[in-house]
């Protein structure tokens, strides 16, 4: 359905930017995890608005509240439901939106398709629907960075240790990380260490200082995310139409903002011959391992056990403090100028949002390859 | 499940390159459409090897061979069996493939996987699988080309007309077609007038010289494929997860060969301020319209009517005609030269599957929009 | 996944019987519904404990909250969400449950399966999970009663008026409705008359007089529910997988203590000839209808307009406050004697879950049959 | 989809009674499994026309052809493609039906739902669609008496042996086994030795008896098959709407000519008390077990490990050879005498139908438990 994500680790997200509450339930988490409301709780923060000087000064505390499936602190293998209440509302800011669409979001689309639509702060269009996947995607995470059992037939896998997931920007509008600046996998710390989520400081210092500046005049401005997973057993990704990189292009372009996905070379890839492209094979430490990683991490849409490596294009933030023309309900020509609190770039807090999904991509997918790798043995 | 892909014009594939036969299974076809083999055949014939100078010269004629859910040349609302027999089978030609792990093939990552691979041309991982999905997907370009009542309780739509798909090379190599050279849709005529189904003319001439030259190098090269999709209703796409440009990227991603997808202004958007980039709405003809279209079609995951524009990026073709080293299934070190026939560039004959795939999304969600907002009025 | 329920209105429960909440998250609900929180409530209060005097003394309010999908009282096309709080909870009443395994529960399965189990009243395998469905189904019954515009190529249906569920007791342990007694629909509230839920009134009388006796003897009894929809439109049910009754038999066999499904003739039509069996077709009132129907309301898993009817098996209660033996969670033998507060008779609460679940194979089979049959016309 | 069924071991069957060939295409299936097209056949065999005096003389040898997913005599784990052509079609011997609706058959409801139907021998809604589940469930079939390694957090099985499966007849008409007769697990051979397939021998001549008289007199006759599976681990199933009973009741209705479905006590364990119902455990050889098996095997929708034994009520042939009143497309009143060759009681090739559907729901289920309890250990 369409508020559903996942095969086998499934969540649906439910709730309304202005409503009493959003929420999630996770269906088919492995029972016996430890699992705290605080482990929850972290990542929230990481995507809560009011966190810092550059982002929406709404104020959300998005205390998470676990409603079931688990017992004495594990999880028990029946559905996790989680809310948030909604706390800072102020409909009254959105009266406006009631009649007039907003140029560039999805008022007048959930208008004509349902005939009705929550006006207020963009109703269940609002990426705060974004909550309840980062929720999920906590315990995904933490799953992932356990790790587990995998096999399979082919000896799928030789890594018994965990999955770490690391995204971060590279681009906030023409700014962008110098090529080759970020060979080494970035720690979390170094994400962390600015307001913006680039792990590179002399960039990052220039993209908060944009960022302020085009706030500063009522505009905002779009950016780049790249995600890292390594630790990647290889196997995961189940061909034709479930290949691991067409499950993680669908996952990020369901996020709110996004207009682009491409896995290692991506459309640089296209400008490239074969004899450059391709990655060779060879022989290390006992394993097999590619040279080069064009490819970013899968082949024939499995993971080959080489780092996966993707990147997220988001447009500029749609609502812009400037007086804009647009069309009423009725169809008349109007005006209306951006009011409400809002991010003047969204991607610094969809860093943890593009982790949450990569993991509910990489668990389900773990999950689908057990089932029909490491059951049986002939 | 990883074979099938749809919701409730669901598609199953199956076959290997070089077993006997490759087919599809269509299953929740609206009954009573006219369908005769030939229409499904001239599609077939687009994807077809052998069909010009530039693509690999495996002789194939892929009749295709309709087993059921046809009746008096009806379909009957039942599943609809197609299959194609593999006819040119060199298997022979593939024997040092069977130890060997082919660089940027799936070879080694089937093998991990599943523990044992049916190598003769890359078994299931080859893009011959696609036949299933050209056939099918000429079913669903046929139904949208007829149009049908599409509406909804917010008056989804005003276009009783039908659904035009239209897909074509913009890039091979650092070749490009010049900006602004093709803004009016191409006619299918323009792009199947030359084998690299680029409709500016200039440029496709260019391209069809840089492939040939890569081919006398032994080489490969990739490329990229923009399709535009028009007479699309307002309406179609399901928030949260399953929004239009979700599907469409898992749906091209699913492709071989794909490193990248983008929608209207993709990663350019990701430069741009918000003030550039947001869609003016006005009314135009008595409809709701966006003066500028870098949202590509679509807003918060629902398509607000205006042309549906993509991209997506091929990689070089992963066989060339040189010696590459690699390993073979024991993890030795070893080489290999590419053998058996193959296109030094895959994207021309990728042309109707990208269009198969986009009508594929585009019919389902149709028929989703349609149970939901269709069905009862209250 | 194994916690939703349906295909295109979907269902997702979640909640233990001693946990904070229990709830549902609907998705795929047709917007537009005018919908209040009264009208859930009514069919909540029909499977309430307390609700008379012979059920249950649990005392739970069962109030339920809106948390989504509702704005200015109708339903926006979004999910849905709905929760209970667990007001009246005695855990330690449990605390013996926790180490030993209640003969014909599911503590030892889910202890086997899980590792793991919430022990207090079952947890998430409490009758208490059907609050949720109980809550949905509310507003899948209203949407069915108001009916809709079915249609299709074949003039599906000649119906506009809403359709109508019906459940009540017919038997509970040796006691039954006699036959014949029962032959026009009864009324709404006919079957509420009595706490037992049986329209026939002689025979409910004897039914709560067995309830209350085997009560004070500390035992339990079972019973069948017969359930009968009328209005249904011919078309629905969609073969060979997703029979009508395919559906309904998996929706009955997922409610707790429920033992056997039978459509129209059931088991005695196993012991019946062709001749005596077949339901002759007639004109009447210009629609193709049948004489008899012992079909019970399809024939190759679609409707064919008569009145569905089927019958489900209810065990008796397994928690009896008799001593009984067992094992525990070492597998060494001991003994319990049931506590807590529970229904001699389940089936009397049964009714409306019964019914709810009917309503939502009967909705999400309704819109499966308009996506494919009344969006497109050739 | 309406035509697949299983959700990781996935089943998707197509083809008509009289078109070119029917088949069934399994997706999901483990690699690695020895596999023979024999192995299939021997399956097919056994439910195929003209296999004995008292089933219907249609010549079709049913040969299955295996097109993929199977490579060097092991499955691959790609999508396995099975056909049969269809040889001795007679279709001209349907010509009345096409206008007429046979009573109690599906010729009315294909009709009204699509608008237009194969009407040659029952089309789509002839049994003869269940070749392709009998192919596809010799391969779970063969997977689930290989046995494998079940485990869980707790332990979910004792098991490392195999699961064996087997149906038979209980009743026809008015005779049926007495009681207590069959209480060993009766081997193939018993239920082979007779064209009926009731094991128990002088009940199985009354029913051979029976069904030649019926048959003499143009009539049939329906019945009852009885399944019991042994060697089931604990721990299969998936609550709450995927309860082991539920998929087995909707995999068992969703057989042609099925009416009821019942789990261990049934029916008739809604007129017990909970003290005789109630399944004691006790510790047997070191492991939990239940003195008396009321449940059927399952408790909470889980598998305890005893024997699943349900029943299947299946209703007499429609077609008989006799004189009925009936109504055409038009509407208008008149009557037909079945032709063509039919059993006069489908219930003994039903036997391996229903051990094929048993096949698939456990071993889809078996694949599901692994995947959420035995890939990662907390």
């Amino acid at each position: 359905m369409p508020n559903s994500f996942g095969k086998l680790f499934q969540i649906t997200t439910w709730g309304e930017s202005h409503g009493p509450a959003i929420g999630v339930v996770v269906d088919g988490c492995p029972p016996g995890l430890p699992l705290a409301a605080e482990e929850i709780q972290a990542e929230l923060d990481r995507r809560r608005p009011g966190q810092s000087d550059i982002v929406t000064p709404r104020k959300e505390e998005d205390r998470v509240e676990i409603l079931s499936g688990i017992f004495e602190g594990r999880t028990t293998g029946t559905p996790i439901s989680m809310l948030v209440r909604n706390a800072d509302q102020r409909p009254g800011a959105y009266d406006e939106m009631r009649d007039k669409f907003r140029p560039s979001h999805a008022d007048f689309t959930y208008q004509a398709k349902f005939g009705l639509r929550d006006h207020r702060g963009g109703g269940r269009s609002s990426a705060r629907e974004t909550v309840g996947r980062v929720a999920a995607g906590a315990i995904a995470k933490k799953i992932l960075a356990l790790g587990g059992s995998v096999g399979g037939p082919g000896g799928a896998t030789g890594r018994a240790s965990g999955i770490e997931i690391r995204a971060y920007l590279t681009n906030v509008h023409d700014i962008a990380v110098p090529a080759g600046a970020l060979e080494a996998f970035p720690t979390l710390a170094e994400v962390e260490a600015t307001a913006v989520r680039c792990p590179h400081l002399p960039t990052a210092e220039k993209m908060i200082e944009r960022i302020k500046a085009v706030r500063s005049e009522g505009d905002s401005v779009g950016g780049v995310i790249e995600c890292r997973v390594r630790g990647v057993p290889v196997g995961l990704g189940e061909p034709v139409f479930d290949r691991l990189e067409a499950d993680l292009a669908k996952a990020m372009l369901s996020l709110p903002a996004t207009k682009g996905f491409e896995l290692g070379s991506g459309f640089a890839g296209a400008r490239m011959r074969g004899s450059e492209h391709n990655d060779i094979f060879e022989s290390r430490a006992g394993r097999v391992r590619t040279v080069t990683n064009r490819s970013g991490g899968t082949q024939g849409g499995i993971s080959n056990g080489e780092e996966i490596v993707f990147r997220v294009a988001f447009k500029p933030t749609a609502t812009i403090l400037q007086r804009q023309p647009t069309v009423d309900v009725s169809g008349a020509a109007t005006e209306l100028i951006g009011r409400g609190r809002h991010d003047p770039c969204v991607v610094p807090r969809a860093v943890p949002i593009v982790e949450a999904m990569a993991a509910l991509v990489l668990l389900d997918h773990w999950m689908r390859h057990a089932a029909q790798n490491q059951t049986f043995t002939f």
